[in-house]
């Protein structure tokens, strides 16, 4: 950070503040006052999620300010978009080493060009100053009683996921190694997640779990699992879906990334085996592919499953702070 | 922190997980999802606030953690009273330096001793390594088209304000000090405060402005007067309410204390003349005295008046953070 110190008012005056989120949809007072008033569309439920994000434990400290920005906001849609929620608001606590007006404009670019594809309103929030750390709180609507959750899913469900999973982690072993290049497709999905709003939206209805893949794919399918009444499942290696950037690694590589990699932001959900081509159909209307991986079980025990039906060990499964 | 480490998940759980939270009013569903879902009350808007608080900056580094978790939810909860509206619902983000679980049960009893007496359910949140700071999100509720905003005092509007404020500040000059005793009138009120909910409340279709004095009585009251279209006021010195741990003060140092110290989260607010006895009455109901101090003026400049009309010249006026 080495641009124009402003005031915290200025600051947020001239990087935060813009008219088009103070007349949002359900906006009906925005930024600059003690609090902001949202008027929820009848007979929807508010769905709220908060996520921290801190530079060199969520992301590489060297990240460029308007992929942060972008990333901040996406890893929060990204729980709307599991629940099947549509983006209505969001608020932004930054917490900046020094005041800095080009390092915040350039924030503001990535986390704006994602609020507004998104069609989520900038309504708040507070700037202070410390150690580099983001934390967003995104408010989102569904339909009463239509959200989708982590419990619901049934023996005999098929597991789908979206998307290709695993590419961000080896995004993040580019970086690590010295890759800077914003267009390699790797390191695009772990500066840039796409978060699937779109996919939990067409998903209600049809999915009886959803969660999104922030901490590695088996990891988080182990969430929806538990929370379904410890429940089990069978992967089904060889239906993996493999992003074309991960070709060339080895199976076992492979296999390691895509089932323990984290940051991709995929949407991991079990349909009704009679659901299976309303499943493919919603990630087409949403532009992204569903896969499905596997099954349900009601044993409780995950499996990974090879071609020839030989169980495959597992060791890592899942990213968690604090780890004793 | 010094205690027993332990992962993410468990600390969530042992920590911050109750039964009663899960069930509270509004809640349809609470922490263990990707996301919270409310059910605003028909008729409401919703009322959104989030503060950070960071070890060092907002709370002296080596504040009980009990009572870091109060005010962390204090300071939210008075954004919400400054708009009138009714607490329901908060999320903690939590980002500590390592796992420590007893640090951890010491900082939820405070924060859900305010919580509980408040009527705030913890539905969210998340949990991060870094440095010590904390952000919370509340969200509250207000008839439609009632809640208190800051634009809207009127020319010949009373100005009051709650409670004893400049009692925080003395607390933290006791603090720095040496002074560790919580039974201090001025420490405890540095350490707990108490978010006027009540009076907010009471105060919807009587105030015509209100604001939570964070940063300083006369910054805060100026940024009422500035979104109510530039006004002014006129500022009764000898009306300002005196706390007893402030009588020892000489009347500039005492000044100083009120004008321009922070941290009081007391409510400023405007009534119209004709409301006077009413703002008195919602005081009364609300638990806490309630003082005229002065009246809106058409002119855009605030003058502090001694007891013989003269003005009196005030220096500091307010906290901001990255004051160039």
């Amino acid at each position: 950070m080495t641009g124009t110190a402003i005031g915290e008012f200025d600051l947020i005056r001239r990087c935060f503040t813009r008219a088009r989120d103070a007349s949002a949809p359900g906006i009906v007072l925005g930024i600059g006052d003690d609090a902001a008033l949202l008027a929820p569309a009848p007979g929807c439920e508010c769905v709220v999620s908060v996520d921290t994000l801190v530079a060199g434990v969520h992301f590489p400290a060297d990240t460029p300010p308007a992929d942060i920005g972008w990333k901040s906001l996406a890893v929060n849609l990204s729980d709307l978009a599991a629940m099947g929620a549509t983006p209505r608001a969001c608020f932004l606590a930054l917490t900046l080493p020094q005041s800095d007006e080009d390092w915040c404009a350039e924030f503001a670019r990535g986390f704006f060009a994602l609020a507004d594809s998104a069609g989520c309103a900038l309504a708040g929030g507070d700037t202070t100053s410390g150690s580099l750390s983001i934390t967003v709180t995104v408010i989102g609507e569904a339909p009463a009683g239509r959200a989708l959750r982590r419990a619901g899913a049934r023996a005999g469900d098929l597991v789908c996921v979206s998307g290709t999973p695993g590419e961000a982690a080896l995004g993040l072993a580019r970086w690590q190694a010295g890759n800077r290049d914003a267009h390699d497709a790797a390191i695009a999905r772990l500066l840039r997640p796409s978060p699937r709003v779109a996919l939990g939206e067409a998903l209600r209805g049809i999915a009886t779990a959803c969660i999104d893949v922030s901490d590695g794919l088996l990891g988080d399918l182990g969430h929806v699992l538990r929370a379904s009444g410890n429940l089990g499942a069978d992967i089904d290696l060889a239906a993996l879906p493999r992003a074309a950037s991960l070709a060339a690694l080895s199976d076992d590589s492979f296999f390691d990334q895509v089932l323990a990699g984290g940051d991709d932001y995929e949407l991991c959900f079990t349909v009704p085996a009679a659901a299976y081509e309303q499943a493919i159909a919603a990630g087409k209307a949403a532009g992204v592919a569903v896969s499905v991986i596997g099954r349900v079980t009601p044993d409780g025990d995950v499996r990974c499953l090879d071609a020839g039906g030989n169980i495959r060990p597992v060791t890592r499964h899942s990213w968690e702070h604090f780890t004793p």
